[in-house]
């Protein structure tokens, strides 16, 4: 493809020769011949310098690179619109594998292509173009929009609700029982988790993650929310639109989430408590009360970043303290305590 | 259904009208109208005033509420029976799907519900009334009491043994390998794992949690306990029974869990210790020692809650106290150290 | 099998009565009649008195044991050719079970073994005496070497590349696709994850865990290196041979490890940084910034171990410092500041 296709594409100007073949897209970390890459962020621009790439898309105000490239407002946006225009999504053929078990009632829309292995419950409904991969499960009532993506092995538990253009990667487990229990004369008896899920438009679900039902009412993932591999979200947790939640998070029963929230990962959070719009809250926190709107917070507790970091990195001198207070108190005179 | 028909189900005392009509359950933090709930928690008997249910669960000693009401000792057990009242469990066909691969020498007992596509090994024997849902796989010589409940992609690995009413939630994993290794001058040389899993009556093994079986000899699940989400128990661990693990936690090898032992969420032992009984550990801790039994322990590594409390609230104040030291040291004329 | 066939088969010199009848392996903590144990701890050197076992390995230092004996120089690593004697291998059979749905472009190598309801894709190519357990998928264009064993619904997708003599256990996922997204005009906008991963010889993934594919390029997994259950490794990581990582530890985009790293359990790391060869990391800490070679870290951020042990015990010790600096400060007749 030439570069000056690939800028008409993507609405830039081309600085340099635009009739430039350029085969295929690489990252500026690792550079090969011939390929198309970007730069986003300043502390790569030292890269730049003897590229070895076919082009390069630039920001308005970066210094020339030696190679041609293709000016744009976003390069790290445009590239994506480069990435699909040389990995176009892979067509799935619109027929059910003879293998599927798909249930008479269940009502597959448009287009739908469903893999080997699958299984449809009763009652499924889902929208135009669903492609379910091999062994996916869809227990009975399952409802879902257009453009539904189930990897392989995805399953949904009974009455879940899925918007349009939903992705679950492989192994996501959507609609399992919630973690509910009531001590009892005769044991821990369980609480049937009779509730439901619903994921909202544009939701997106990592690999092996788990979404556990509510007990009563609804677990909810806000439209453009997108949640990575291994993450645990409760019974009755609401996840409000355009949030991120990285690897590993888990979300107590009953966390409430705001729009625009960033979780990093392995965080986790108590349950009954609300994370409030547009927060961010670094890798591996814990989060204990209620955060609000706009912050950034970090430790375990989470706590406002800045005071979390001077602690963090005061544990390393606590033994300098001791010894600075043990010395303050031989010049007083007093006795030192509990040393 | 008419209150006074629940009240006669749960043992309790109407109090108002008992002829009222019920359509079903809701949470005091989300009522419907018409639905039964229920009071156990002080912190909810505000939300009585104007609450529009049907009517409502209440303990003994709580303020009438303005809906007719049930008066039982235990609103929240009793709501469990409620529950079930209007869930009635899903009652699974007595039949063997007919793209169920079954091994000619396993033994299914009474009423063996096998969905699509699950897999039985060589010598399983299950009890009476076991469901196995679409995708489950047996390896050889699994045995399991009555009524196992596995549901889709289930994976219990070979010469595993379950009590009765057993349930593995979708893409629970029993007995895989523990990760053993010896280094040898030939790179790291894996140890067979040899030993089994061994679940108790009563146990819940949540979604794609992970039982690894132990080295030599057995992992166990103690009776009645419930394990949660994405729970990693790793081999030769023994937990005891009536315990509740909670999402994502992981128990390293050989850890010996007590008897009715609570761990929050993303708790993590070092193995080759042992939590005592009844003691409680909070979400996030990092178990590095032995726990004595009735406890509450919090922080990594965990030590008693109260002053682990204490230490973390005091990371807050980590830049004050320095402060607070070198006006000291000025004061009294020494020379601030590595300041 | 007698003591002295086994002394052979490990090269090691009979110590007492080698015609004792062994049937099986036990452990020094679970000892079994009959059987063979071994002693590689000192401290465990105290079980030898009385021991019920009809054999044991012993180190050539270690004082006699009141029962035979072989002597070798290392008796864990001679503990598992034992085990491996009275354990071999399970043999599976050369054939493809029919409910299997293989592409007919798929190549399968010498001795393939194919279970139930595995799906394999157009253009996979494996090496000899692959073993497909039950419900494995392989999407288009995987490669594997000789001896590649995938556990039940094992799920590797599209182009990923295994060398020789990997294995992976149930539920693994291998290529699924990393989490990348830009923020945009209209909303997260998803990068298409067109990378791909590559698993060098020798390693082992557990149960449930997740490798994601790279966004651009390679996420690598170095020879000889194992994996625990639940971890999860994001696009683009290159990790390095012969290094060990246990459960439920989570690697970041880019995340570098080197040679021979120890990785504990629930360990996180930032992305784009770099774990020096030989590092060891304690479990449940938090990597955010490079980590030289050989250090043994810990803490959240990960620290020099011994700087963080110091940190974390002064956490009990906070309240007694306040105090002892309160009292400084009345003795030296300052006025307590923000206490």
């Amino acid at each position: 493809m030439r570069l000056s296709d690939i800028a008409a594409r993507v609405g830039g100007a081309v600085e340099g020769d635009g009739s430039v073949e350029i085969t295929g897209v690489s990252s500026i970390e690792e550079p090969q011949p011939g390929t198309i890459t970007f730069l986003s962020d300043r502390k790569h621009a030292q890269r730049l310098a003897g590229l070895a790439v076919g082009a390069i898309l630039l920001p308005p105000d970066a210094a020339p690179a030696g190679v041609p490239a293709i000016r744009v407002t976003n390069p790290h946006l445009a590239f994506v619109d480069v990435v699909e225009l040389f990995h176009p999504p892979v067509e799935h053929p619109a027929e059910i594998h003879p293998t599927a078990v798909v249930s008479p009632t269940a009502k597959l829309g448009f287009g739908a292509s469903v893999g080997p292995h699958v299984v449809v419950g009763d009652d499924v409904v889902l929208g135009d173009h669903a492609v379910l991969h091999a062994g996916v499960v869809l227990y009975p009532r399952v409802r879902a929009g257009n453009r539904f993506t189930a990897y392989a092995r995805v399953v949904v538990r009974e009455d879940v609700q899925i918007g349009d253009r939903v992705t679950l990667h492989v192994g996501a487990v959507v609609g399992s029982d919630g973690f509910g229990y009531v001590p009892g004369p005769e044991g821990i008896r369980k609480v049937p988790q009779v509730g439901t899920v619903v994921l909202e438009d544009d939701v997106e679900i990592g690999a092996n993650a788990t979404i556990d039902r509510a007990a009563l009412g609804t677990t909810r993932i806000g439209r453009g929310t997108k949640i990575d591999n291994l993450v645990m979200i409760a019974h009755g947790c609401v996840v409000g639109p355009y949030s991120l939640i990285a690897a590993q998070t888990g979300l107590a029963g009953g966390t409430v989430v705001g729009t625009g929230v960033q979780l990093g990962g392995q965080v986790g959070s108590a349950g009954h408590l609300t994370i409030g719009d547009g927060a961010r809250v670094a890798a591996k926190s814990g989060i204990s009360s209620d955060l609000a709107p706009g912050g950034i917070y970090g430790g375990i507790p989470a706590i406002d970043i800045i005071l979390w970091r001077r602690g963090a990195a005061a544990i390393k001198r606590m033994s300098e303290l001791f010894r600075r207070v043990r010395r303050l108190e031989g010049r007083a005179g007093v006795e030192p305590e509990g040393d």
